[in-house]
């Protein structure tokens, strides 16, 4: 199956063109930033160049789009940048398929629920995003869902747990943590730390896109979230537990999503989805492989 | 008071300025297309250039954002456009705010809500828009919310009913079904006719910045939306009253969004605004001065 995979230079698009190509894929990667991964034929384009993705998917079965301004704090100082990319680049990729026939599988986030109105949080529960990053975030998903109704453009979103795994930005919590830990610096965490996140290893979510793909399901919702909460404290003390430091409690900052405990049940009957990857074991690869 | 409506060359926006200067403001207008209205500064720019829009709003007390992909089929059509004029261009609204210090009042949409379910929407009801025009209109309302709780600048979304009133662009319903009465051609009128909107007059809807920009209320919502459902059959029949011609019934046209009764009743507690046009009247006064 050929595929396209955009954000393919990014720490989750690059974990899921390994595992799809790993699973015979012929796989296609668009990004703007210089990338090149061994297998994959390589693309360097703007999501915003709208000529540049529809010559990209020519040919292509499925589109698979991670491509976004995943950087929460890069979203909130720059809300023009996030609506740019998340939003007009997904309708840049609906245009796309639109245009050469490729159904669509979107990286979407468990975070575009806002406010937790419910216990467990399936996919039926109503979005209210309050932050630059998710709100961006769901715009794209609803306009390639709109494509799916309007334009035939077979769609599924799968709305991620918060990612982590080997290759994660310098400037996610993970990296922060284990740099400092190793530099013997204090970890610090916003707010008392009790605030929880179903974090889902990169492996579990590459599998959920392969699945996506080979999929027949369309104009679907999914959240692909391990099912175990971890709070902030306790990934730091795993963290201290192999790289002994200081753990230092700050006020809670603006924005924030509040915690939830999402459910993917759907994806599991739907997809035959689920997580292999427990916490402790995917933060132990993780601390193994981080480089120094 | 100082402000500058955004939008200014279009239907509503041209309305707004009109009762904004009757009403004393001090207003300088924002439109891509030429424009000129009496008593009013121009400037012509794009919503899309952020110094633009910044240098425009200098010196402003609020800014009245009514610029927008307002045609709903040239959403549907173009959904790239519609998220970069309406996502990207609130988010440049939303930074030449907290820049200047100005509050913002965003014209939204009743649309925002999709699927109704409830009887009565309230600003409660959870909003599942399903078209590019709803969704990108929905994501530039919460794009400003947003930037009200994380960059304090006080915003109020006015979420409007179906607007009517003098100055309709010619692919308006409205509109149609006068210049084809008036050439003695038959009304089509997709579906059965029997959906309803309540089609408020743009007086009353100009009276509502009035008060949302005098108000000291900030992250608020409010249903700016005349209470009485019209449908669109009986829309038909005013006009064919006065012009006759006759009435084709076609299927229902795709994304069109449910009707449902929209309550305004907070709008009436809080700014104290209540809809003063009614119908019958408000499609008298449009026949009058339609251009032939």
């Amino acid at each position: 199956m050929k595929i396209l995979v955009t954000g393919a230079a990014g720490f989750l698009g690059a974990n899921v063109v390994r595992h799809m190509l790993d699973d015979g894929f012929d796989v296609t990667t668009f990004d703007k930033a210089e990338h090149a991964i061994d297998g994959a034929e390589t693309t360097i384009g703007d999501l915003l160049d709208a000529n540049a993705v529809k010559s990209a998917a020519e040919g292509k079965e499925a589109i698979v789009h991670i491509g976004a301004i995943g950087d929460v704090y890069l979203a909130g100082e720059n809300p023009a940048l996030a609506s740019s990319v998340n939003v007009v680049g997904s309708a840049n990729v609906a245009a796309a398929a639109r245009e050469t026939g490729a159904k669509v599988v979107y990286a979407s986030t468990w975070e575009v629920y806002g406010k937790p109105l419910a216990d467990v949080i399936t996919e039926e529960h109503p979005c209210e995003p309050d932050h630059p990053y998710n709100i961006t975030k769901l715009a794209g998903e609803r306009i390639l869902l709109a494509a799916d109704h309007l334009n035939d453009v077979p769609t599924i979103a799968l709305r991620l747990g918060t990612a982590y795994g080997p290759g994660l930005r310098p400037n996610s919590v993970f990296r922060i943590f284990i740099d400092r830990a190793r530099r013997n610096e204090a970890i610090t965490i916003q707010g008392d730390g009790s605030q929880f996140r179903q974090f889902t290893h990169a492996d579990d979510i590459a599998r959920a896109f392969v699945l996506a793909c080979r999929s027949d399901l369309r104009a679907e919702i999914f959240n692909i979230v391990a099912p175990e909460p971890v709070s902030i404290k306790q990934l730091a003390e795993v963290v201290v537990a192999r790289h002994p430091t200081d753990i230092v409690y700050t006020e809670a900052r603006p924005g924030d999503v509040e915690p939830a405990v999402v459910s993917s049940e759907k994806a599991a009957s739907s997809l035959g989805w689920e997580p292999k990857v427990g916490f402790e074991d995917g933060m132990g690869r993780l601390m193994d492989v981080t480089p120094a």
